[in-house]
């Protein structure tokens, strides 16, 4: 049941508070008995990492050095635990990286995404930029044979961009969605393949609305220069948008989507604000009866079933998002090319 | 506000019980303050028409003749009550024909649809089959000038198939669905603009079939031939459907359902059993956790504007359906190419 | 089917912009084809008469005078219209005070009470501050013989709590209520009624903390001196309330809700803040995935068949709520004790 | 972390096939790692154990001897495995018998309680008939401070009677259940709490209609002189019970649920009928749009904290439901008066 996997390994760690990462040598971790032992085969860059690569505010509040870091990837399994059952050495996994403890009220109550003692594999814990990572049975998700597993490399955004496009009724309807940063993006071609009757993007980088409308925007605006609350009532016959998906996090965006919303829209939020934001509570929300919903990670697994669902069944086609490969050494230049914002996603093999 | 609208029209009426239609002259209906008069273009026929003209068990019990029938179709408004307020001479429109009452609990409460005291115009009173007919503005439906009209001719169909189909979530299920007349083919391709990642479609007819495949299904299957449940479970990695759409009230077919769907999938039942059936509630419903659902006529209004959408962003394309035109004179011709089962929809102009 | 109609009737109304109003002698409205002509029995005061005898900002920019005031009523029709079919002289009525067009995508898709072109009456149009009111038969809801009359000229700030009550699940669940004006409280006993677990309710003064507690409150905090977040946690074992309910439109009470909820909980909102508010959406929504929602209005009309049930079960009792009376020809008295928070409902007879 | 449990214990099994139990000295289980070992304090028969007991046509089928009965009950856990992490030795427990997969679908989508793997201890593998039993962690449920265990003990059907009832709305409904075995008469004043209008209950046996009374039924009818259909419709003004919960499995109690249910009703099935069932599709699914459902097991664990919640905030008082108490020795006597029907929940000390 197991490979020669005692030893060493190359590891992509955060050692001490400030900018930076450093491509070290460290142990090949041992597994629990409910653990597997993972290969890591190819891992992808996620926004996450680049907040800790440049060490910012968030990241000197939750990332303890040393620790490595990194948790979108595909990988083998290369050795199980005692106590795994239903997985062997060789099979192609992927993972949800929230580890979890099944016991508190929303673990038990099909909410486990929001659960209250969650480890976050890579932020709290080490992740996967590494050549080996050892992970929980109930984590592991079984890369489905018709899959390029590469794609199965970036499941961790593009659930996020499913979870937010699932969240409420799709079919027929017309989605605003706020920010082309990779998860923006990926949702453009869930919506569409959710049924939704029009999809617009609201982005001010050339490079991302262009790569939006290869992923199958209908439009693109430029919030700098469009007026995109006018723009967004016209094309919806004055109602506005059925729902606003907010994935940038800034404050004039957000603004701009209660501008453009209609009436008992619903209006998800993913994008993290980095401060506090003013809204007018009577004009925005309550009388217009708008559905505002906090949504962060992945329904554990509903989201992972649908994701596969979209690839399996050729109705979302996610290779154009990933635009860049480097090499684990190269890692440097992966993480600028991701801070240019010129770039889907960036994998690194 | 009136046009030239006093006088004699011709209407396709049934005059006595037994088979057969009558092609006779009558008053141009006279409009209450509330109704609109409407010149009527196109007209479908539904199987219900065909019901009708066979004069079988169920029309001999619920049809009280002389009647005009016919309730599929759109027209050009030509008259408006004094208490019409929102539709004006010219307007082009379609029409709800369930003339409900908007006070009993079901009316109140967004289901209008199963109205305890409906009058379904063209069954129960006289319907379109004519060159005139006189509706309540509360019924209509403005045809969006994105949409070929003659499309607005079978939103009575095909407004059956989007309730059906949407009954429930579609994103990344699989559906299969029995029986393939004008319903379960209008059904194909809703289920994929929705999101469907699979449709499967039993049906023995071979025009049908064909039929299927232009609109987009997947997989058809001949009950006749296939082991329809093994097959299923063979493309759904031996799960089973997610929906099941029953469509033909064929009591073999409604078995095959039962074998062939997911455990705690939804079972939409649209198609009418001429018997009661047996069936075993501990293992096809109790056990599995099956959610079965009575289905019939179209929200109202959700499902309208659903249909507007799912033609106006082009994700559904309904075209095919139409597979014949005749002459209201030719009436005969058209309803016995309706009753031999080789067509689609069949238009009256 | 006409009473004695004709002629003169005493109505509240403001005359002009600024404080008050007067009671004047105005002539019986005339009734359209569809409509009743009803006489007042009782009438019962609302917040927004008091913003409106006070002439806030918000009613400067609202009512147009001259205007007869009011909108929470019950009484008797002493004349229908000939387009009226399902009401008769003498029937005993209350009536949503929204007319709207049952034209727009929102009142055809179950969502009248947010009609894009609504007429409140009592605010846009002619209230029940009168000797009679003219409304349409679409907008009546026939008072339940088993229920007292005098509760029905206060099913709509009922029908506000019930609607805000039932925006989500509710057996089972803490509810924590923001504010106990006359809706606040409302929505205590129908809480309970709804199978939650425990209500509490933050209110400063002490004569609402009281009535609150006769309405069935588990708890009564006191915002101005309890550390009601503290609190809240501690009755719920740490979670945090499943629902809160803001009917207090205070920022202070908003930001306690946000501190009180439990992840993942229900956040509905119906008080009107007079201002912009500042959140931290990362915080406060999206890391704890909270459902936020605006509430206003009754559901057309399921709220309103909820509350009969509530009221015929017996499982709400509404008359402690109401707490004075007086003639209409005292309405100053009336207002006063209204303005000065120190009333549940009052009713004008 | 562990108590004095090696050696021997009683356990009450089924040794062949056959009528009756024996009461035998087995081996004290032996735990897995992530498994507890619990001393089992009191246990209730449930209606499983009589149909093995009696040894019917299903237990022959399904159960193999040797085999320890019993599936209800509440405890102590004496010993914990090495991965076991959330409970320790002294901790008061119940638990969820279904052992699922956790890695199937319907595990993996919020619905383990269909779990394609499921091993039903006391069923498939040794249950709680015994002084000893050893259970996954993921399968404990700890018995609240507040709740007196012995009700604990009987959390099985309670959890089958709340999992049904709150299978869709229940506040402002009225309710109809078919049959008053002890999860129908759970079912009573679990509908109540939830906010049940009515609770009108079907049951021939005099005794259960007595205890059904005591549980806040507001009506008992006997159907074998009652018209159930006729009084049920007069209770509800003409409409009929807007949830049927059927807990009977007896083919005439589900053909009066068809004829006493409200057009577009919630029909919930959880009674298992013994033989196939005929229907009428049309007339009693389709043209009224009911929602039939199957329901079985508890909802894992959502059904957990909504029993517990229940019982905390004193909605529901279970008490008078446990009707007798027996020591295990005298186990004959007590699946004789649960065979006669003249019993709520038996208990086994």
């Amino acid at each position: 049941m197991t490979a020669n996997t005692e030893g060493k390994m190359k590891a992509l760690r955060k050692m001490n508070p400030g900018k930076g990462l450093q491509l070290v040598e460290v142990d090949i971790p041992r597994i629990k008995p409910q653990e597997v032992l993972i290969k890591v085969i190819k891992r992808s860059i996620c926004g996450t990492d680049l907040h800790i690569y440049k060490w910012d505010e968030w990241s000197a509040n939750r990332i303890k050095p040393p620790v490595t870091i990194g948790h979108e990837f595909y990988g083998e399994i290369v050795e199980v635990g005692s106590e795994v059952f239903h997985y062997k050495v060789g099979d192609i996994v992927t993972a949800e990286m929230h580890v979890v403890c099944y016991q508190c009220y929303l673990c038990r109550t099909g909410k486990a995404h929001l659960c209250e003692n969650v480890v976050i594999k890579g932020v709290d814990g080490d992740g996967i930029f590494a050549d080996y990572v050892a992970l929980p049975e109930m984590n592991l998700w079984r890369v489905p044979k018709e899959i390029d597993p590469e794609l199965a490399s970036i499941y961790d955004p593009f659930g996020n961009a499913v979870h937010t496009v699932m969240a409420g009724p799709t079919a027929g309807k017309a989605f605003l969605i706020l920010g082309g940063g990779p998860i923006g993006i990926a949702a453009i071609p869930v919506a569409k393949a959710a049924g939704a009757s029009m999809v617009i993007l609201s982005e001010i980088t050339e490079y991302r609305k262009n790569l939006a409308k290869t992923m199958g925007a209908d439009y693109t605006l430029d919030p700098s220069k469009d007026d995109v609350p006018k723009i967004v009532k016209e094309l919806t016959h004055g109602e506005g948008a059925d729902v606003v998906l907010e994935m940038s996090g800034h404050p004039a965006a957000i603004e701009q989507g209660f501008r453009s919303i209609r009436k008992s829209g619903r209006y998800s939020l993913l994008g993290i604000p980095a401060k506090p934001i003013t809204i007018n509570f009577a004009k925005d929300i309550i009388f217009p009866g708008i559905q505002l919903q906090g949504i962060n990670g992945r329904i554990m697994f509903d989201t992972w079933y649908q994701m596969d669902q979209f690839l399996i069944s050729g109705k979302v086609d996610l290779k154009p998002l990933i635009t860049h490969h480097f090499k684990m050494e190269d890692f440097e230049k992966a993480f600028e090319i991701g801070l240019s914002g010129n770039a889907g996603k960036i994998i690194l093999e």
